[in-house]
């Protein structure tokens, strides 16, 4: 049977969220206060989930300080005390809503983690909120 | 791949455990102190996962400002700073068990949610216990 | 320097804030939700501060496995499951606002606990709300 | 004797520290990654302390819905969803950090608050950071 | 459907980390400073996910006070203030990793569970990190 | 008025209760679980509070950075992941409890800060139990 281990990190950022596609009345209904064109933020948090085989020579899925370095080269540098619409090139055509930013993350870090393990995301935006990427 | 969206949002009820098919004693010895017929209460903590595509044109798997408002009108005004036996119709003839109530609020929301999405209830009784239900 | 330790447990309770001697209308605008003659209930934390000096045989300001037995005797037995105003003879003529339960559970430990320590109560009532007493 | 009663909220804002009396280099020194005049953002975590005499009508020190209301009004409606140094004009000229913004909120209230009372504000910036005023 | 209950547990204890057959520089590589000979050691945080049907007299998937009297007899007991590499048998030649430990427990619980329940382990190590068995 | 600012750390540690000068017997009836030789362990949460006046160029009380620096060299570093009674020379001839602990803390730190600042401990053992000093 395979094993999941998580990993936790967190970054703060600034962000607002809006579609340049639509007129300024539609982004308001649609995103309310979420829409401030002076950027509001949050303390994210984010759980990164690897499963895998037990290695019988460590005893570990993979070694969570090799995880950890990834998730702060990957996410947590580029991200962190950063304006996601304006210093992450990820968001400069794609809206920073909590799915969209669990998307990114997955996919940078998939890219650079052994095809023997199955990555999942979970972030939080407020402890009100998360969401998984993928379900 | 799908993603899933969290919301939280708490109640706080008076509850009491028993079935009143059993003597006394039964429930005594099944419910313990959960059976006392003054009552006792829990600040529940729910969680509402809803499972669907993001929508490219807003980043969201749904508007969660919708689903609070679901889960206001559906669970809080109903069960909250109410006694969940003889305040609310879903528990006249079904034990308030926290796997019953997750149950009854994923009936309620179910019925309300576009059935494109997946849903699924976790509701906290203490930091000790908590449900999921579907599992 | 004198130190303090801090000891946590929680009790799960039902109750209903009135005034006796208050009409029904006056009961229902000061104390809203929380008047529900059927009761409500929550999840109480309690945190109690010991402070004094540190023993130097044993490192303690005090042995909080005592502390603990003394809290688990004076309140979590009479108060845990159970509906604060039926129940708790304590409350048979006071209201149980989390700033009368801090009191009482004060009265009842500082009777017990040697007069060389300063005790101070912490309740939580949700998250949202807490009461520390004395001040 | 006096009992503390505390009532908890949240608001997500964005900000940026520096001095404008200072030069680039000077304000990167001393405020490094919280200079990015891009702006980061936090969840804050905001608790108000009002401590006074129970009430023996009521039970109450003062009735938190009360305090909460103020609190909405005072704080979360123009704080919440904002650029602290944009969109709040007490922030105009004086560096929002969490010091500066726990000052301004305690003036805010203090003002609104019966002399009765006296006041203290808790203000988290992150799980990490957090600052009282007054001490 | 199924629905799963969830129980909460803890325990501290001390642990190494070290592979018998390597030499002490690779150990140090591979565990860094979780292989101090001298120990180090965690508060772990343990939930048991028990999956079944709801029974229909009770309102319960199973009896969570029988859980965690099973829980304190198979895991507290032996593990809780002791040294998981001296103190408890399993570990003698097994690696007392998040991973490992998790897995240990699962076994000795699902073996005393009956077969109509899936059980699930997860165990938290630090706030940071944490398992689940199986994934 | 004075501005109190909080920083968080942890460290993971082991360690063992007992005085050299009792007797097994007194020892084991005294510190009980906590006097196992083979030693336990924690997940220590340290909260370092430092009070002082808002510096009007920076609105800082002090630069955290800097104050998080300080708790590094001074207690991360020496106490985490080590054996408390073996590895730091503090608890040679003194009984590691988190009363003393938090005690050697304040006096390592408040040897290194301006003599401007008031600085209090505060230590989690678990979540159940903490300390302060000075009280």
């Amino acid at each position: 049977m395979r094993t999941s281990v998580w990993r936790r990190a967190t970054f703060n950022a600034a962000h607002r969220l809006y579609n340049p596609a639509w007129d300024d009345e539609t982004n308001d209904r649609i995103f309310g206060l979420c829409n401030n064109p002076n950027y509001h933020g949050h303390n994210y948090i984010l759980f990164v989930k690897v499963t895998g085989e037990i290695d019988p020579e460590t005893g570990y899925v993979m070694d969570l300080k090799i995880l950890n370095d990834l998730i702060k080269e990957q996410v947590i540098e580029p991200f962190d005390h950063n304006n996601l619409n304006l210093d992450v090139p990820e968001f400069k055509y794609l809206n920073p809503t909590a799915e969209n930013i669990a998307k990114v993350i997955w996919e940078k870090l998939r890219h650079k983690l052994d095809k023997k393990y199955d990555v999942q995301i979970r972030l939080y935006e407020t402890e009100n909120n998360f969401v998984e990427y993928p379900a």
